[in-house]
């Protein structure tokens, strides 16, 4: 019987639990991403939908679980960046990141379906852009690799050769804050990743 | 054809060419790693070994081929952590690094094996862990992920639930800095990863 449920959709996130050896299912969460106000500040923002998902995924849940919600935002000047429309949106979207760095926030909402034990956190990762050129821009676009990710970009992938530096937890870019995950479920939910 | 060659026996170095669609093949360099002076600082001492591994697996090509050698190592207060001798040295390494940061640097030579020409480099990344326990060291060694790695862990695995966060490139901390390669592969020898 496994005790952990992810509520997420993301290949990337089960990806990461399963690198850390954690037995879990996945419940789809349902949740209104537009439920949520996009003029909230983003830490605020992703600890909200984070909670959203969570607790739409223990309404599907009758045995007692430690549900994990997470929701992931890039953030430009205080400006959401979300999954490209289209290609023109991607184009923009990375020539608005090349040469500067962005922010990267990711909430995270721990809860156990049957008591409501529950704990709510972020963490924010700043993410530093080489210069682009638009032909490298046009030439990434075309891999289809940032069409369905928050900023056009993958860190975990080809868009790896963008990024000089990161100052911040590296999975909390991919989607999944590990090291504060792995405190919280420890320290208030009792699960040993180890 | 294909006309990159990696120079190292690092899985890990192979899984992030991989990951970036690069076609390679790989020559085992055969390096005495013992023939660099420990005793230099860490940025020289990685350049050094990466240009020997480079050269090494040069000697054994007979075509063009642009020849990747890379070197990291783990460092704190300018001593350097190799992979653990033992389970006990594995402990005394993990506890040395709890609560506090360290440095990894890796360093690339890619070497055209007709021309010569070449190009040396380096990246440091700044990773932070947070406090560990004896308990969580000792059932991190159990796992058994530590024991091949310099510095004892693995960022990229169980090991990332320590690191709080990093500043730097997160590849270069697996064993290949991503965003440096790529600039110098494209600008110095026309090989382009897009």
């Amino acid at each position: 019987m496994k005790k952990i449920i992810l509520a997420s959709n993301s290949p990337r996130r089960k990806e990461i639990l399963e690198n850390l050896n954690i037995k879990f299912d996945i419940i789809s969460p349902d949740a209104d991403e537009d439920s949520v106000d996009k003029a909230l500040p983003a830490h605020l923002y992703v600890e909200n939908l984070a909670s959203i998902k969570a607790f739409a995924a223990v309404k599907k849940t009758a045995l007692e679980k430690i549900v994990i919600g997470a929701d992931t935002v890039v953030t430009l000047d205080d400006k959401f960046l979300l999954k490209p429309k289209g290609e023109e949106d991607a184009f923009n979207m990375l020539k608005s990141l090349s040469g500067r760095s962005h922010s990267v926030y990711t909430g995270i909402c721990v809860v156990n379906s049957h008591t409501a034990q529950s704990c709510i956190a972020y963490e924010k990762t700043d993410v530093y852009f080489r210069k682009l050129s638009d032909d490298e821009i046009i030439s990434y676009i075309k891999t289809g690799e940032c069409m369905d990710k928050a900023g056009a970009y993958g860190i975990q992938g080809l868009g790896s050769i963008f990024i000089e530096k990161i100052n911040g937890d590296y999975f909390n870019v991919v989607g999944l804050p590990v090291c504060r995950l792995a405190k919280i479920l420890k320290e208030e939910f009792c699960v040993d990743i180890l």
